[in-house]
Order: structure tokens, then sequence, then C-alpha cells
């Protein structure tokens, strides 16, 4: 939608210097809030995370539309601006929807995103993870054990649940071998998050440690990417890196006020809601991973 | 339950001032909180309102019961007070359980009220919302989009999500048409909330434009609307204009409080919980509409 | 895990002082936080109350799953520290899962906890609750209502939804008798939290009534059960009572900064994460009932 808008802030974020990522993690949410209509983003997503994705999408100024049954695919999703896949409480009754609108969506040329929470926790998981990725996502979205795990293309006797055992930097390799093979963006989120195309590869470091102990905040994350890609579709690795600042200088500014996870979850919309120029381009901390 | 308690404020309400309106309100809100015990409502509604229509009800002083399955519902249905039907997030599973539910709930007298989100979404969900007003809700909550879309039964292929197009008030004459059509009560949300029996119009003016940006928002006000009816079944075109105001003076209260759309979320639980009789004489704003 | 670290509390507590109890509430929380790798409870729970159950979890010092495929379950149920089974939203396509759940959580020696919610609001989730009983939980826990449809084994006409009718006191023997029957752990939820093991009876005091206003805490009060009992397994009675104090406790906190249910809500999870040594001892009451 605003591809022209961002062209001058990627000229110049190709100077490779943090301040012109913030600004164009800025312009990017700007894109979001000032669009002509709010960017609709199709969501199928697991059953914890969908309050909390619905608020984040809403507070960042796109409307969500949590539309999962077969039945509506072929109406609806040729209507969307991008669709969001996440995986979290995987059914067989839910996989068809997923990939059905998976193929909608690229047959109208609308970009996917693709969360593979808990890849690795049965063999059926990983299988439909891997199925999935067939299909062509814009961008996939995991922890380092999610991303892993999708590289090995096998299950680990030792994965658990949705919490990571391992570091984002752990899965830089083979992050850029998923994006290589998948012909995505992949971003593997941490203390550092990672974002590659594949040769690419940059780090955002924004966020605060608490947003683990927050149920869906890496659900919520990546239905954000979605938003951000849905209005800049032509530049998805740009759209994946800002999202994912944002998101964690809204978890930054919110911890300014909150006591605890219970009260961060809050403050964390209102801040994405609220969230300024000046305080974007202050803390945004985007940079090249070598 | 407390028709008897409400034919004083309804006669003064039949003055048609906005204060005779808003002592109905209150009038009301005390018959839910006030009632033997807690109106039970059974809730066949979306998985993204869940939460909050269940803390909704709770803070209103009813009893919430999600309840959606076949089996159960020839045994539970007759012993709530009210029905809420949402389809939200439909699927053809849900649906025969929201038909015969409505279907058990008409057997048993007891007031239904049904939520078509996103109408006009696809021609699925749309086919559902018309068969579900032929099994006479005894109200129909939607905002000007959705009951356009009902009024003119057609997919309308720019049809978007749950998020309206429409103002409020563009669709009047729709609701007037339905009411009249299905023989219930229309209500249709927006900056001003239109109710119509088909004949009568009055707006209610409460409420904060933030709401919009918190999800499932539609959805807890119907779910209160159920409430309202539970408690005083042969006035539900007044039930329905009290709880759309009701809702809208608590959001304008936890707004005094609030510093975005997650806090809003928050503050207008607990201004629902809390509210008392001078804030709704002083805010409640219902006013015929000509 | 950490059942030699108990032995010395549980000795004082067979003292039966409040204050040992008190001291074994604290060190059970402990034990969940300062697990070597945080416990994993899978949870198979109702839709309405997956964000709470999940925050609250995550909050302890626990990992939730919500994983509830029998496609997944023999892969994944044998890596958890705990299983979770709440009936809230049951529809036949659940109950196969969870009843395979419980049976590979038995083969692995995994401890379970079940929550029948609702039991007596028809005569199929009665049934299926008195099905998963059979399976050998190892904790139950619901209010009067529900544990007295328990024992007596027949529905009840008058059985509304999932707040209770009854104090809990009123279930004591019914609970006693549960136990002994089905060689289980029973905790009834209210003013007074009873727990019981047939022979032994204490109850914990602690909580503030609102949080009855607001849904899903009887739901996550049983996970936090789960995750005490996953790292004390030999030891469920004290985990069940430590797991209801603790939570109370942290209702009491977070009511000392709440204006009504919906920031009662935030400030519990916010407690419950920072909840220290002094507040549980000085606030914990749990006691023997004769």
């Amino acid at each position: 939608m605003a591809d022209e808008t961002l062209n001058q802030a990627e000229t110049a974020a190709n100077d490779e210097k943090s301040e012109s990522w913030a600004q164009l993690a800025w312009t990017h949410l700007e894109c979001v809030r000032n669009s002509s209509s709010p960017p609709l983003i199709q969501c199928i997503t697991n059953l914890v995370s969908m309050d909390l994705v619905a608020n984040v999408l809403l507070s960042a100024g796109a409307s969500p539309a949590m539309i999962h049954s077969v039945e509506e695919i072929p109406d609806f999703t040729p209507k969307v601006h991008a669709l969001y896949i996440n995986v979290g409480t995987l059914t067989p009754a839910w996989l068809p929807a997923m990939k059905m609108a998976a193929a909608v969506a690229n047959e109208s040329n609308r970009p996917w995103i693709l969360d593979p929470v808990a890849a690795g926790a049965s063999a059926f998981r990983l299988k439909a993870c891997l199925e999935l990725l067939t299909l062509g996502p814009t961008v996939v979205r995991g922890n380092g054990s999610e991303i892993l795990v999708l590289f090995n293309g096998s299950a680990n006797a030792n994965f658990k649940g949705a919490d990571s055992m391992h570091e984002s930097t752990d899965a830089i390799e083979a992050a850029k071998s998923l994006a290589r093979t998948y012909g995505c963006i992949v971003a593997v989120s941490g203390a550092v998050d990672i974002v590659t195309d594949g040769e690419r590869v940059v780090g955002a470091k924004n966020g605060v440690p608490i947003l683990q102990k927050i149920t869906a905040t890496g659900c919520a994350v990546t239905a954000l990417i979605a938003a951000f890609v849905a209005v800049t579709p032509s530049q998805p690795f740009e759209a994946t890196a800002a999202a994912l600042s944002v998101f964690g200088v809204a978890g930054e500014l919110g911890m300014c006020s909150a006591g605890g996870p219970g009260s961060l979850r809050m403050h964390l919309i209102d801040a994405l809601h609220s969230l300024d120029r000046t305080a974007v381009l202050q803390r945004a901390k985007i940079a090249n991973v070598s």
C-alpha cells in the first residue's frame, strides 16, 4: 500500500545505521496507522492467543478478523491484506483451513505469515509446520527452538512447549538456510530478535525479558509482523524487523508503568497505541549482525 | 423477573425525557444486580470474546455459562434466563448447536439474543445469520454494516471483518424493517447506538470511540443486553437501550482512568462493577430519534 | 523434583500449626520457581480460561502448553511434568483427548489434575466427569456444588452454571468420600478452601470474595495446583493446600491495588509473580478442619 512512502526511509536504511532503521520502523508503523482503510488481517491463530492478538492488531491500527472455517476462506481471504497462521493449538480439524487459506492468499497475491508455535512438540505438529512451509509463507517467526527444529526437520525428544530452550543467536544459520530454501523471511525471537532473508541478517534488541512471562506475546508480535507486511508487501524483510522492534519498544515503555507480567500485558497495548516518533527513534535498536 | 419493579420507571420513561430513560437504565441494572439469583446467561459466542463476555456479565451481576455442545443444550438451555448467540468465529460444527439452543430457548420461553458479527464476510456466514433470524431472536445487535447486510440479504463484496464501514444512523431504516419482519428488537451500535422495535426508535449516546480499539466490546455489550433482557423479558426494547447506555457509561467512566485501549478494557469492567445511581443518572443519554 | 527439599517443611507442618503450613506453602512456591527447568504443564482446558490459566502458570514460574489433540498426546504428554484437564467447555470432540491424555499421564507416572467445571449442568457432562474420575486423577478441585454432584453421581435439575450454590463446607463429607473412593486428593473451593485425602482435612482461608467475579479464577487455581503437584508429586495433599493458599494470598495482595474485578485480575497475576516469603508467611492461613 505504502511502498512508495517507504522508499526514502529504506534508502536511508541502506546506510546501515541504527538511526536509519529506527526511522524505518517508525515509518512502517505510520503506514499501518495511516492506511486509507485499516489493514485487514485474517488470523487463524491458537485459542490462547486470540484476545491478545486481536488487541495488539487493533492498538497498532490494523483490523483483525478471526475467520478459520473452510466454508468462509474462499470468500473472505481474497479480501484481506495479510493472512496470519499460527499452529499453537493445532488440531486435524484446523489444518485444512490453514492450508486452504495459505493457498488462497497465494493465489490472491496476499502476504501470509507463519508462526510455528512449539513446532517440535509432536511428529504431527512438525509435519504440519513443514507442510505449511512448502506453501510459501512470506515470513516465518519462531523462537530459537522452533526455528532449529524446522531446520532439522525432525522432532526433538527434548522439545518442550512454547517456551524456547535456545538463544535466538543459536539459530542464525538455521534461519538463513530456511530462508533460502523456502524463499521467505525468517525471524527468530529472543533477547536479540534475528531477521534474515537468507543473505542479510539484522538483529533487533528491543523488549524486556518479562515479556516471556506473558502468554502469547510471541503470537502477538507475529500478528504485528503481518500488519506491517500487509502495508508494505514488497519489503517483508524491513517490515519484519520494524514490527519486532516496535513491539519491543512498546514493551520497554509498558514496563516503565508495569509492576509485573499482568500489568505489562496491559501497558504494552497502551504503549503500542500511543507510541510516538520520538520514542521509536530514541529506542529502536536494529543493526546488522555479522 | 423484575417486570413489576420496572413499571413505575417505564411510565416515567413514556414522558420521553432523557432523565426518565436514565432512571430506567439504572433500574434495569439494579434488577440484574439484585435478582434473587444472578441471571444465568448461556453464551454460544466466538473464541475471541469469551474472556471479555464472561467478565462483563460477572461484573454486571449476571452468571455466564459458555456451553455450546448439542449434547448439553436439551438439559441446560431450559435452565437459563437468557441465551446469547454470537457468530464471530462460526464453523459448521457450531451452527447446529446455535440453532438447537435457539429452538430450545423458544420452547422454554426464554429470550435469546443474536450478534451477527461480520454477517457479510462470506455467503456461508450470511446464510447462517439469516437462518438464525428466522428462529425468532428477541434482540439482534450489530454494527451498521452488519445490520445493512442482513437487511439486504446478500453478501457485499466489500464487506470486511468485524469493524463497521457504516454509521449506525445509516442503518435506521434497515433496522426498523428487520425489526418488523422478524418481530424483534434491533440495535445498531455506533457513535449513537440505535434501538428500534420497528416503530419506536431511540438513540443512546454513551461510550467513547476508543472502545472500538478493544476487541469484543461489541460482543460484550450484546451479552449485557442478554442479561438485561433476562431480568425483564417483557421489556426487551427498554432493556436493550438500557444495556447499551449502561455499557457506554461504564466506558466513559473507565476512560477517566485509562491511558489507552489496554487499560480501558480493564477500567471498563471495574466501572461496570461499581457503577452507581448518580453516575448513571448524570451520564445516561437516551432519547427518541425522529 | 524437589520432594527432599520439602521434607523438612513437611515435618514442621505435622506440628499442625498454621505457621508451619505457611512455611510449606512458601517452600512449594519456591520449588516451582527454582525448578531446574520450569515445570511443563499440559492444559486441556476450557476456551474461556486459556489466557488466565496460561498467565497464572507463567507468573508462578511454570510453563503452560495448551495441547489437546489426540494426534499429539502420545508424543507430548510423556514429556510434561503434570497434566491439567478442565471440562468447562466440553464437547464430544474433546473428551477422547482428555481420556487419552489421562491414560498416557498414568502410564508415564505423571500427576494429573481434574477440574469438573459445572459437573451437573447436563447428563453428558456429569457422565464425562465420572468417567474421568475413574481414570485416577491425582487431585480433583471443584466448588461445593460440583463436588456434591460428583458425590451424588446424578445430575441435579437445579444445577446452574459454573457458579456454586453451596458453601465449600457443605461438601466436606462428600469430598472425603470421593477422595477415598477414587484414591485422590479432593479440594473444594469457597470462602474456606477445603482439601482432603479422605482422612485428613485442612482448610485454607485466603482470598477475597470478589475473585468470584472474575471468570476462570477457579480454573486458574486448579492449574496452579497442577504446577505445585508437578514439582512435588509425592505430596499432592500438601501441594494442593499450598497452591490454594498461595493463590488466595496473591488475590489478597492484588486486592490492595485493585478497584474492581478487572484490575484485580491483573494485580493478582502481578502479585503471584512477585510474591515474597514475608507475604506468604504472614498471610497464608491453612489449618486442620475437625
